[in-house]
């Protein structure tokens, strides 16, 4: 049986989740819910009209729901027919994902959750709610993107070398053609640097964001990011969060890859040697294909540990994720 | 409470596992058994007199057990007082594993099993006895070394970003001074190259491996091995078995690694793009680091199964190992 999924948020990541999902036949895209509204399908919806859908306002008009509360009502009347949520939602504000959370809590709701959420901060207020997930039987699955994602849980492999890792390096590099394809990825990025924090960083207007990217050719660069991974490989005994440092450059102007996406773990053996293991991805894997793929991976995952009768927190850390075919 | 371990065999693993074991809070070796006998004790074993103990003809020696039938014995009497066993024994006969296993299960114990197995043979024989495994309450984790193992894992996680996978190519470099300290291991290797079988590298003199390494300079090139992390990662739906490739080499004479260990996996994304992801482990990491690293973060996530009542058979690919502080 495909495991019915649904995408809360459909910005740049939920609509790239879509056209993962089509490919997909152990999971079957039944819900998709933005701003303005949510869309049901129980044999499935189609990408393509999503996609079209969304030019006019909101998903909803593909069949469902236009008005406001969308999530509120999604929550009530959508999610008992779905067994696994995407939470593609920008985390702007910052408890924006816990909020969700807690009105899953509320609604009864039993199934799996899977967030791409990227900030320190985020992630521990989202630790807090273990118990409370564990009592409402929901699985939860938190920094299942790309970094805390696939390179967390990479260097929580890495890891295995070594008595006593001393550094885990992550640099990224994102390549979009456009920045409007992810106006709330952009706005969080940005908050990450130097005189901005989340909420000014939410409160600028698209043309306070051209101006600035027109300062830099288009590029963020990015360095000593709060970024959930310290936190991820901290709570599994693997070091101190002091010791990850995240960092990138975003090109806003070109769909290749500023930089190549390295891990780097060094540590001491066993045998006193210092060494460094280095994961590199492709330079032709998008953002896209490396938060998304993870993700719905993870969420496989969760839902075979949710049959299992897992309930609470887990992290990509912990977690192996599944492929999804 | 420490993890209480015991250390099957104690060739060069097995003696690796021992010094690995010395600098863990979370784990106490209680327990190691080799062909002449066994040692044994509550507050745990101390490696430099274990491996004193080995040179005198067995590890017996340290105090617990010095005779025949000494695997046997051990499952019998030890094995209650052991929450998991890194088995790290040669896998010569093929099936030698999973006989011992089958012993494990006859005896009425529980606990965790985690190997190091290499062959998909054997590999396949072991997945054979997860119902068995369920029944007797015992949590099996195989393929758990270096590769399969940690490569195998990183493959599977690799494989997040991509829709379709095409290759997992594994190339190993092992650099040891000497070959007399993994005598097993080195049979093993043998019995993967042209004109041999698992068979008639077991039956090979010390002085025809000495003749063979000479024509070689002391290295092994191994190509097309049957490494079982094809088995594991086509069990998980990420390809074919065919489509996975092991080889490498293996110098004799220098600890140093004569070629880079690396993985790499290549397919293509949900947007058509191919490209290829490439771990490189650090040129100092040992083969003894690689194994043992990850055999007993996969000891300690199968505690953890087994705790929730996760029992059957599990592999390196399907779960994420703990780091063991």
């Amino acid at each position: 049986m495909a495991i019915r999924v649904g995408v809360l948020g459909f910005g740049g990541l939920g609509k790239a989740a879509a056209r993962v999902l089509a490919g997909k036949r152990e999971m079957i895209w039944v819900a998709a819910v933005d701003r303005g509204g949510y869309a049901y399908h129980p044999e499935g919806l189609v990408a393509e009209a999503a996609l079209t859908a969304a030019t006019q306002g909101t998903v909803g008009h593909l069949g469902g729901y236009v008005g406001p509360d969308s999530l509120e009502r999604a929550i009530a009347q959508v999610a008992p027919h779905v067994d696994g949520f995407f939470l593609a939602l920008p985390n702007l504000p910052n408890d924006f994902i816990a909020q969700t959370t807690r009105q899953f809590i509320a609604a009864g709701w039993s199934g799996v959750l899977v967030d791409a959420i990227k900030r320190t901060s985020a992630v521990t207020e989202l630790l807090t709610l273990g118990d409370r997930l564990q009592g409402a039987r929901i699985t939860y699955l938190t920094g299942c993107g790309a970094t805390p994602g696939l390179l967390t849980a990479a260097a929580a492999l890495a890891a295995q070398s070594f008595a006593e890792v001393h550094r885990v390096d992550i640099r990224f590099g994102v390549g979009i053609a456009n920045w409007q394809a992810y106006q709330a990825t952009i706005r969080e990025d940005i908050a990450h640097m130097p005189g901005y924090d989340v909420e000014t960083a939410r409160a600028l207007t698209d043309a306070e964001i051209e101006a600035l990217l027109d300062r830099t050719d288009g590029r963020l660069t990015l360095a000593n990011m709060e970024h959930a991974d310290d936190v991820l490989l901290e709570r599994l005994g693997i070091c101190d969060r002091r010791q990850v440092t995240v960092g990138g450059v975003v090109d806003t102007r070109h769909p290749q890859k500023p930089v190549s996406t390295t891990l780097q773990v060094t540590g001491r053996t066993f045998e006193g040697a210092i060494a460094t293991h280095t994961l590199t991805l492709g330079d032709e894997t998008s953002m896209a294909a490396n938060v998304c793929g993870p993700a719905f991976g993870y969420l496989k995952a969760g839902w075979e540990m949710h049959q299992r009768g897992w309930h609470g927190i887990f992290t990509s850390a912990d977690t192996m994720p599944r492929f999804v075919r």
